[in-house]
């Protein structure tokens, strides 16, 4: 198909090709007289002209494309968090190049190396373990990178993410104020700061309540996933350690219960009650409707695209991290705990 | 940061820069002696060399890459359909932009300029309605689409989506079986293929099963989200037609059923029945857990990126339709019919 060029507005404004090419670039238009930027802009409309920023990019060394690192994108998890991030790169001329690395070091280091050989200018990153020597390799080669939703140890980059530490201190004191003395925590992966942070919340928080502190209460998941749940609780009925209350690492940790407690005839609340936590969409059309410690997450996006636009203005600003708050959403998953023997004890 | 030029992987192999360059592009290696070629790759492996896309994308006229339409990310159908894009163009060496529309058409010409202007290679688009005169002047200009989910009259374009004759008809029969004589469909939007073709599905089914065919046994909502299902579902309850089954246009109109029968205090499945549609995640932990037609969405997304990639390698081939065969997810939301008074007449 025939598209307009450049030299074609010109002709049509009747300036030089270097005039209309200032005045149709927003950085370079104050260089023009208004009346001619205006001119040149209608004609610009009037022939259906577009720029080609794949040409544009060339000369300016700047592809105005982001990647999106993500563990999987039919984790409902991060649908909103894209979306958010989409929605502040959209009206600032960037658009996002998203990989899904399924947690595999190996894929997620070819996925990246694609997404550099398409010139993106920086990486929003949620795949980051506690060591990550990839990231740490990337930022070393001057990589811009903004992590979201977990941190990396010792990377100085920016992050944004949940306030894990309160979200948790929410969920156990809503626990402890129905009643609930003996709890588990079905942590995370500990070798991400989110499983980590998490599960050091709630060992702060049985302290700050004077409750049991037996490690035995803290079973960590090998995947932030149903199955991984699933399998945790698993051990943790089949261990010594008596309990009334789950505090699920998050949401599809969660959702594993509801599958033992289904297999072993475990009444929820009644017997166990149990929390989640991100907010995921239709918890409270579930069986039961689960309570959750929620999280902002289209916030989260929004704020990781702004953090990479302005590290891509301003690469020497030093690196912040953003932290949103949480809040507790009491839904039907949790009750004061039945008197008599509890689960674990069985 | 510096990185290494075609120029330098020439000069490490000791051959001349031109030869390097057809060494290192699978689509011309042949025409390089075997040796030499792999001297090249090792030569750039070594030095950290990267091809980069956007110059060649200049010389080539392609990006490799694909503009991806849809309404929202955030609807659990997307998801799935994105991985399955990006499961077929990644090892080809495409990348997808995706952008959302939000059903809205003024953001959706927008949205697709500003793909165009990165020299998109082709787009697949998940909002079509049937009349969609901005597809049509795309595919004049030359555009190549594939359409996903949705089909528009009149557009000879390849399309993949679920088969939604054989699923309507699949979730009637199973109401009939269980004793429902007495049907209302919630279909979604009548100016889209899957509203209309699901409507259309709805009447053949009573009227192959002898049932009431009223007019008002069909319930358009006005967006495929909770909220629509909830008002239709709301009209259909004042309307003076008794049903017991509901046959929703899709999972989320379902989900906004739970809504009013929470709000009016109607039991499902005991009084109401109700089947969703495209077997969303996660529908088997809601409370009642939702019998659905399951559509294989990931496998949607695989063909809809197969299908982009044979119109980029043989743009003369005749547009195709692929359908994909539904499956009847049975759960806890359907249920034989109480005897006496039924939803409607009340």
């Amino acid at each position: 198909m025939q598209t307009p060029t450049l030299r074609d507005v010109a002709r049509a404004a009747g300036v030089h090709a270097a005039t209309a090419s200032r005045a149709l670039n927003p950085e370079t238009r104050n260089l023009v007289n208004a009346q001619t930027a205006r001119r040149v802009l209608r004609a610009a409309e009037s022939l259906g002209y577009r720029p080609n920023p794949i040409a544009r990019s060339l000369k300016t060394a700047r592809s105005h494309t982001v990647g999106l690192v993500i563990p999987d994108l039919t984790n409902p998890l991060f649908p909103p968090i894209v979306r958010g991030i989409e929605d502040t790169l959209g009206p600032a001329g960037y658009s996002a190049l998203i990989v899904n690395t399924d947690s595999d070091p190996a894929r997620e280091r070819s996925q990246i190396a694609s997404l550099r050989s398409r010139q993106v200018e920086g990486l929003i990153v949620a795949t980051a373990r506690l060591e990550h020597p990839l990231l740490a390799e990337l930022r070393r080669e001057g990589v811009r990178i903004v992590l979201v939703n977990r941190r990396t140890d010792g990377l100085d980059v920016p992050s944004v993410g949940p306030d894990d530490a309160v979200g948790i201190s929410l969920a156990v004191r809503h626990l402890v104020e129905l009643g609930h003395r003996e709890f588990v925590h079905l942590a995370g992966p500990l070798d991400t700061s989110t499983g980590l942070n998490r599960a050091r919340a709630f060992q702060s928080a049985l302290r700050e309540h004077g409750l049991d502190e037996d490690p035995a209460r803290l079973v960590a998941c090998e995947h932030w996933s149903e199955e991984g749940g699933a399998a945790a609780l698993r051990r943790a009925l089949d261990s010594p350690v008596p309990f009334t209350a789950v505090v699920a690492g998050n949401d599809l940790i969660a959702l594993g219960c509801y599958d033992v407690f289904a297999e072993r005839g475990i009444a929820c609340p009644e017997e166990v009650s149990v929390v989640g936590f991100n907010g995921m969409p239709f918890l409270d059309k579930l069986r039961p409707p689960l309570t959750t410690v929620a999280i902002p997450h289209h916030q989260v996006g929004l704020e990781a695209g702004r953090m990479l636009l302005e590290s891509v203005k301003e690469p020497d600003r030093p690196a912040r991290s953003v932290l949103l708050p949480p809040s507790l959403a009491v839904r039907g998953s949790t009750a004061p705990p039945a008197p008599g023997p509890v689960a674990g004890a069985r």
